[in-house]
């Protein structure tokens, strides 16, 4: 029976342009983690469940795409789940694995299972795919690519540094100008919670702070308030609202705002130590700038914390993001190992080079010249031709079949192909090619030498 | 609480070295699949199941990763399933997307889908995991890459041609010497059963005629009668055991034998138009040859019939393989549409290249230097130079922390980075860089010219 071929909803299907134009990116952040001495790693699609599950919230967990097991899988079922019709309880024993939710937690237990072979500190990068069975909407899919580069075994601030002139690097190398790279310390909103007494409320407090872009000073304190934080906090924390200007005026805003925690001010030395260092070393492209609304994971990260915007014109979410994290294999058993790690939105990296036009039109180019098919005999005469185009790295192709003249020509003008050789009897007794080039329409005779000539510039 | 980790059976971690090791083999197919006109399309990780199920015998339908509904899966279970213990009968009403099982049914079900949107004949490539959860064991993997390049659209036998020309440039770009392109075609399997008589057995002939490699004769031959075929066919086939040197020798052997079967004939103008073309165009490093027991899958090609064989002093199974299959795309509702393809096997390429040491060095290369770090003021002479290196595409990195040298050389040594900067508070003051070559020792006195001409080479 024929079926109406469709494919799940969130995943797509991408066509010769689209990976083209796909790999073109990972092409660029790849060139640019490797010039930075990060090497590749890859793990498995899916790992143990009990690997993943618990790493990401309750909210995570339901978002697992969960392996069912292979044969017969409800001889080792919870009798109990499934009594109570409990499809939470019996998932754990009907599924044992799970497909990757993201990068990190998979590098985490890379680094503890192969301690023995890694040479810390560890700089790696890893570019693969993840799913997630959240709800499909514009720009949220099911399945999407993940490009991380990460390095654990050192609290170094260099690295900080190091990771704000990858993001330049990357974005420069795409073309792409007017990225601001926003940073923040995890330690400056520890130090805020702490002046306006409500370290308890740290989560609740930087939550609604982040909002702050979205729905503005007074919404923001309309969630504080809902969230229990009292008028005297708010109104300590006024000045974090009028803080404006450069880098330098905002960090001496934050001291005086930060005077009273030690905390607090770790943070801002920390910021000052970045920023002092890329003063020194000029961003090619990006903008730097501090932004103290900027929380993300909060629970996660515990010092800086990155967030890479768009250029203004361009209407889109972050587009990369990162920060320091101090415990993450923590979880997996081993202790003390500080990281540090940025990851590339590639589906909104590609939104926005889309829409200001900056993929390069080599990007998708592709068969260079495709010879007509005029026969048998012309065909080997062709093919002998294309045999020796393809060893002068020239991409050449011919029509399959001795077909219709315009048929071929509709083949090679819809697959944008710039030039046909026509090649019939004449042309072989003289052992010459009439080129054609699709868009002039202008035709000339060539031996071999000048089509090879012709077909390389 | 920590968890000791680990990954599921049948799966792999990659390490920086064997992804470095399987891109050099990616890049070497792709550049060839490319130089050859063909399009890279990308299909999801998961189907809808009804695409995939069915399409792989019952095998294959045990074998596809089902993956678990999201949310409470069981509200839409089947009852009566559930009553009757039976998982099979279960799994469809908790489960509707599977894991990519090979690339050759996404890739029918893509070209059925984007029918309007594709210019025929569709050259296609597609490297992509698959999953399959068949019992580990040494090569055999849960999760594998294929490799596959195919068109559809045509059934001209110059793409026969074009398919063996493809194989012999990747192997000869990955300089593998020795490779064999076995050849047969469906049309002679089938002119065989048909002048034995036993055309409804042609299943089980050819099943057990593939095996004489393995079994060797009197083994075909024993397995053949328990199949029911004839001792009189059992003789009428005895010539085919005969089948002996070059290819033009087995061409007139296969005449004789297949006099009177016109499909049988078919079968050989095929392979007689392939080889002649070859003939013309000789192949770079492979060698093809007619291996009238080469059946593979079956039920699926119906004309030509490829699988290559790693070099005679490699113990390997085939390292690719593939054929002509005349209706794909018709499970999906397209009728008619004559395709082609190959697979590269390349878990089994890449331990040939590891065995035969033809890995590159330059695949594994990585850091070429490596700044000792000396404290903060060197650190940042260290970084400017660094930045500026990297501009110049030289990989370079700095130790993030001033720890002790032997530690930091230890790391050098480790990562297998040749060459280290030592640069003090007197290289600062001068504008120099001592540059030690970690194997020899040597060390010199270098400017920023020196040092980049140095690295550079």
């Amino acid at each position: 029976m024929a079926q109406k071929p469709s494919i799940p909803k969130g995943t797509r299907d991408f066509s010769p342009e689209e990976v083209a134009k796909r790999n073109y990116i990972f092409n660029c952040i790849q060139t640019e983690f490797k010039r930075f001495g990060f090497q590749p790693i890859e793990t498995p699609s899916f790992e143990n469940s009990s690997t993943l599950m618990g790493k990401y919230g309750d909210e995570g967990d339901r978002l697992i795409f969960k392996i069912l097991n292979s044969g017969d899988f409800l001889k080792k079922a919870d009798k109990d789940a499934l009594t109570e019709n409990d499809s939470i309880k019996l998932t754990s024993s009907i599924s044992e694995k799970a497909l990757r939710y993201d990068l990190t937690v998979p590098f985490a237990r890379y680094v503890v299972q192969h301690q023995n072979e890694i040479e810390f500190p560890f700089k790696r990068y890893q570019m693969q795919p993840v799913w997630r069975a959240d709800r499909p909407q514009k720009g949220r899919f099911r399945e999407f690519y993940q490009c991380d580069a990460d390095v654990v075994g050192s609290n170094s601030l260099w690295q900080e540094v190091e990771f704000i002139q990858l993001y330049d690097s990357v974005f420069n190398s795409l073309g792409l100008e007017g990225v601001t790279i926003k940073i923040n310390n995890r330690k400056v909103l520890s130090g805020f919670a702490e002046v306006i007494g409500e370290q308890d409320k740290l989560i609740d407090f930087t939550v609604a702070l982040d909002k702050l872009d979205k729905i503005g000073e007074e919404g923001v304190k309309k969630e504080m308030r809902e969230k229990g934080i009292s008028e005297e906090a708010l109104q300590k924390i006024q000045p974090i609202f009028n803080l404006k200007g450069s880098f330098a005026e905002k960090i001496q805003g934050l001291s005086s705002i930060l005077k009273g925690s030690e905390t607090g001010q770790k943070g801002i030395q920390e910021l000052e130590f970045i920023q002092n260092a890329i003063q020194e070393m000029p961003l090619k492209t990006a903008k730097l700038d501090l932004d103290v609304t900027l929380a993300r994971g909060l629970n996660y990260y515990t010092g800086a914390i990155f967030e890479v915007s768009a250029p203004e014109k361009v209407k889109m979410g972050s587009i990369g993001g990162g920060g320091r994290y101090d415990d993450l294999t923590g979880i997996f058993g081993l202790k003390d190992m500080s990281g540090i790690g940025i990851s590339f939105g590639l589906d909104r990296i590609y939104l926005v080079l889309e829409e200001l036009e900056l993929f390069p039109a080599t990007v998708t180019e592709n068969t260079k010249v495709l010879f007509i098919n005029f026969g048998e005999k012309e065909a080997l005469y062709a093919m002998k031709t294309v045999e020796k185009l393809r060893g002068e790295n020239i991409t050449a192709e011919i029509y399959p079949d001795a077909a219709k003249m315009g048929k071929q020509m509709k083949y090679a003008d819809k697959r944008q192909i710039p030039y046909v050789v026509l090649a019939g009897e004449e042309e072989m007794n003289n052992q010459k090619y009439t080129l054609k080039h699709m868009k002039s329409g202008e035709q000339s005779s060539l031996d071999f030498a000048g089509l090879k000539s012709k077909l390389s510039s």
